[in-house]
């Protein structure tokens, strides 16, 4: 990857909270959704708040093979195939709230979504790491490349300073 | 549906035109893209125009059961949670440019998405129409409800006047 490539994927990452994801649901099909993303603070993945109520999370704990796409907006003129986005291949696994990287996380998904902070009291809600397993970058219209694991680990870590 | 609804969903379809795709790999496993979209004229479907390089394309077409979701922008500063989406269900399959509504949908996609035009011309790019199954529309937070593919497609006659 080329530096010019990586800080624009961490600009990408640190400007948007807004992304959408892909589960597999119980017949085997692919389900799109939208969720809010905070990165962990160590680095190791993506930080999303979900209800266990809603169909996309009963999806990813039954195939927590997920992926998630975070995307420059679109400004209703610009061509859309020229905007940046990010498709992240992820494994989902719940956090418990007793591991000892559970406070720093929400603390940090609540730094980045502070009207999340009422949710984290609700029943309902639980605290979703996204490993990342690899990703697929697209900086713009026909260019794209691959990237694997260990490229985003190094990238998401660069939000540690 | 509520009239509310409805007109929201109408609205919300008319004011964007980047969506995310969810499709299913070769491992069966779910993958998030972004993609351009616009209504087809006699309201039948969402239309894609998309090409067989890219790995979506590839999905759909082993696995034409797909989905797609539309939402409203986020401001960096409203709660993600409270903005509008709807995510469809849909099957998808590639409109032949010798089909007698290749044209009519060819226009409709280009009148929404200038840029696209010149697309047209590539070999490797097709019209794709996906057709609704169902959707699942969320009005703000925990302001869910499912949909059939027959309101949806009353619906989606809406974008004709």
């Amino acid at each position: 990857m080329t530096g010019k490539d990586h800080a624009a994927i961490v600009a990408l990452l640190a400007a948007r909270r807004w992304a959408a994801l892909a589960t597999r649901d119980g017949a085997g099909d692919p389900v799109a959704s939208r969720v809010a993303y905070a990165v962990a603070p160590d680095g190791t993945g993506l930080l999303l708040h979900l209800s266990r109520l809603a169909a996309h999370t009963r999806n990813l704990e039954g195939h927590p093979r997920v992926s998630l796409v975070v995307s420059q907006g679109d400004d209703g003129r610009t061509d859309p195939q020229t905007l940046a986005r990010l498709s992240i291949a992820a494994d989902a696994r719940l956090i418990d709230s007793h591991e000892a990287c559970y406070e720093g996380a929400r603390r940090r998904y609540v730094a980045r979504l502070p009207a999340a902070e009422a949710r984290f009291g609700f029943a309902d809600f639980g605290l979703y790491l996204l490993t990342p397993r690899g990703a697929r970058w697209v900086g713009g219209f026909a260019r794209a490349r691959s990237l694997q694991a260990s490229s985003l680990g190094v990238l998401l870590r660069d939000f540690n300073g």
